[in-house]
């Protein structure tokens, strides 16, 4: 047992190093305006860090004259800003006090609640700024409450998540992450790695005793289901990514054939201008729908057609672009014209994609050849923008290609997160490798190797053994001041 | 002096009507998203009223399942915000409690400080309007401030102003009329006009006694000067709606004489499409601006001209719509060629506003009339938008024009509300009137009627006089949530 307690203290050495590295940045204090931009009733500045109290007594006037710095955790106080070179009331506020460690970051916070807008908030900060605070970097936050080991990563993921959520759904998932339902089950998969390390490395230190088909047999089992739940997760990532980031939905069609008509019915007001004349959507626009809680980012282009106009040919081009980035492409043609030059064109490129065919205009006498479609796509709406007919069936079609039967309930664990999913695929490559190792006679050795880089590689989903770069990165795709 | 205190009592007694009207509708609890929306950190959705803690006791759940109901006034805990009929967990939630009356409404209040983003905010606001809170009406937390008396109407319209301050300058003349400067000032006038009340009632009232010529002098010195300063006020009350609203600027000129660039160079960023194509710009653009404090609402339109494109044609129209609502008009004109038609054209319809006249493009050999351009425009500015020549120059003249040699101080009184202005037009005509009553022989009670009702009327300001409709129709230009 003496190597498996090895095992167990390497890796507890990797992760006090990458806390450690961490560790290193946390002394000053860090601010942010942590409430959306705009015009509102209440904004909000945070600071974390041990100078919070300090900063705030030097910016801070109390009606009464309190000593800010004596005041209790978990209470709020009513007062002003002031700058303290001018005199200046910046504005009136409400500040609260959060002392440390029963706090977000686990530092101590202040926040001062002012009043909205966007210059009383911003002159706020800079007053804090002004009197020691450091700027915070986007995320820095709840990076500090990873850091400071409140939480894990994924559920500091979940954190921005949350914020970026477009629908019931994807926050529910991202609530549930939060409250460290992904990473119970990544641990769970873990522990399960860590009894198999133990098991083989138990075989290896009694050499002696033959090495038991029964073992490796049972060691395979457990690996082999292991993988499978592994690869469940996977399976459904796809369905959480865009339960997370939206069903990217590009709109295509020769140009007049109701694609503005489409995205304003979808979306159920005038949001592009619609006219008769080609060419009249020059920018691109983007919308989010909610459709039964999946997230539909909604993109309407220029049409695709040749134009001598410059300026409409930029819009072709985004066009193009989109094609190749969308999840899904609905492609409008008029039912009432026979297929031309145009459609093939735009079916040329569109044929190999995820694609639902929306045959418009059906109310008028059909001349579209069906057979060509069905060629080329599975799935055909026959539709009526103008009489709004049809738009529940494209919703349908949507639905269907996102969830493809597959039941995603909110008390399941779904990955949505592709920095997971890469990793779950990676770590089950790593796994199997391991059980090839195991079942080729070489020394057991050699498979424990592969199944500790697979333990290490589950735990960078959680944080517990992941690189500092890595987590630089997943916290810069924070928004500032969370 | 009995009739002084009827005055008195009779103006208390309306004070005491329009409270009374006010509280009908103060017996339940509203609830609505105080934050900007959008993408934040932290989102705030506030209660007031009677039941808010019994509300939140509802939904709340603490991890050490603290009694909610017990909690201490300006205290905050931490928990979860549960839906009581499915106990699904919405959000992760940091709440506070400020007990009536040191709030600010003088009502009860909670706030739930929830994880930012629009989803994860709605959904707790859906909760509490589940659980017994009614939505808030724009505005509704700062009219019970006010109905409750912790605020004036001044001083409540300074909230709004504060929240929509563009710049350092406009927010600090709020935050200066939101501390009540502004009503000192008007509490002052109305207690002077109050003053000569009493002095003519005083008169009056001993009608055995000649009026003598020396108490109308000096009655009429005293309203004199009071006129004078109400004068004043009025007169800056220009600049001071600048200040607060923004000076609504429009850029017009042919096509392709180089609008967007001007709008660029002025933003310093490419926030338009700029091209050589005539005709480019087909949606209005907004900008917000600061040029030494005052905030410049920059409007681009598509260039002014006949044109066959329909789509173009809507922008045309609304070109010409924002001219006729601008403050100030820059009219852009290309100095390598002669003044054209569509010139011609612009100059009739420009040429009794106030215009600036940016003269482009002379860095290349200049061919148009500059004198003919001086018979129609005093401002006339050289620049070479391209060269980055000459938009300093535009700037200045902005900022002159705004100030036209009047000082405005941060510590000065500045009328910025247009709804003050108007009241002070029109309680200085009263005045004025009054004044004439007072000087045409007349009986003595004649002139002090006008002097009450300008008492009244400059109490509008402050909303000691005000009637319900005109405090209804400040409250619903608020936002939701304050």
């Amino acid at each position: 047992m003496t190597k498996f307690i090895l095992i167990l203290s390497i890796l507890a050495i990797i992760k006090i190093e990458t806390l450690e590295e961490g560790e290193n940045m946390l002394n000053d204090t860090i601010a942010a305006i942590s409430t959306a931009i705009g015009e509102g009733g209440i904004g909000i500045v945070r600071m974390s860090g041990d100078d919070s109290l300090n900063i705030l007594s030097k910016i801070f006037k109390s009606p009464k004259d309190k000593d800010i710095k004596k005041i209790k955790s978990y209470t709020m106080h009513y007062g002003f800003i002031i700058d303290p070179e001018t005199n200046e009331t910046i504005d009136e506020v409400i500040v609260s006090y959060m002392k440390a460690p029963n706090t977000y970051t686990r530092e101590d916070i202040v926040e001062i609640n002012c009043h909205g807008g966007v210059v009383a908030v911003r002159r706020v900060l800079a007053t804090v700024l002004n009197n020691g605070a450091r700027l915070a970097e986007p995320g820095e936050f709840t990076k500090r409450a990873f850091l400071n080991g409140r939480i894990d990563l994924s559920q500091a993921e979940a954190v921005i998540d949350l914020i970026r959520a477009k629908t019931d759904d994807s926050m529910s998932i991202a609530v549930n992450q939060l409250k460290g339902k992904l990473s119970e089950k990544i641990e769970s998969l873990m522990d399960r790695l860590l009894g198999a390390l133990a098991h083989i490395e138990a075989t290896v230190d009694f050499p002696e005793d033959d090495v038991d088909e029964l073992v490796i047999n049972k060691l395979n089992n457990n690996l082999k289901s292991l993988v499978e739940e592994i690869d469940y997760l996977i399976k459904n990532a796809e369905t959480g990514k865009i339960l997370r980031e939206g069903l990217r939905t590009t709109i295509v069609g020769k140009p007049n054939v109701g694609k503005s008509s489409l995205l304003n019915a979808l979306l159920q007001e005038k949001r592009a201008i619609v006219t008769d004349i080609p060419g009249t959507t020059r920018d691109v626009i983007e919308e989010y729908i909610n459709i039964e809680g999946i997230p539909i980012i909604l993109v309407d282009t220029a049409g695709i057609r040749k134009t001598v106009d410059v300026v409409e040919k930029i819009g072709v081009e985004k066009s193009k672009e989109y094609l190749e980035n969308a999840d899904l492409i609905i492609f409008m043609v008029d039912a009432s014209r026979p297929l031309e030059g145009e459609d093939f064109e735009i079916i040329d490129l569109i044929k190999h994609k995820n694609v639902i065919v929306v045959a418009n205009k059906v109310d008028l006498p059909q001349k579209i050849d069906f057979n060509l479609l069905k060629e080329n796509f599975s799935i055909i709406v026959k539709a009526s923008v103008k009489a709004e007919h049809g738009i529940d069936a494209i919703k349908e079609k949507i639905v269907d290609l996102v969830y493809q039967g597959k039941v995603t309930t909110k008390n399941d664990v779904l990955v949505t997160n592709i920095r997971h999913k890469d990793t779950l695929i990676k770590a089950k490559e790593i796994i199997q490798k391991g059980i090839e190792t195991l079942n080729s006679g070489l020394p057991l050795d050699l498979a424990s190797i592969e199944l500790k880089d697979g333990y290490l590689k589950l735990g960078e989903i959680t944080g517990d053994t992941v690189a500092e770069d890595i987590i630089d990165r997943i916290f810069c795709d924070f928004c500032i001041g969370k």
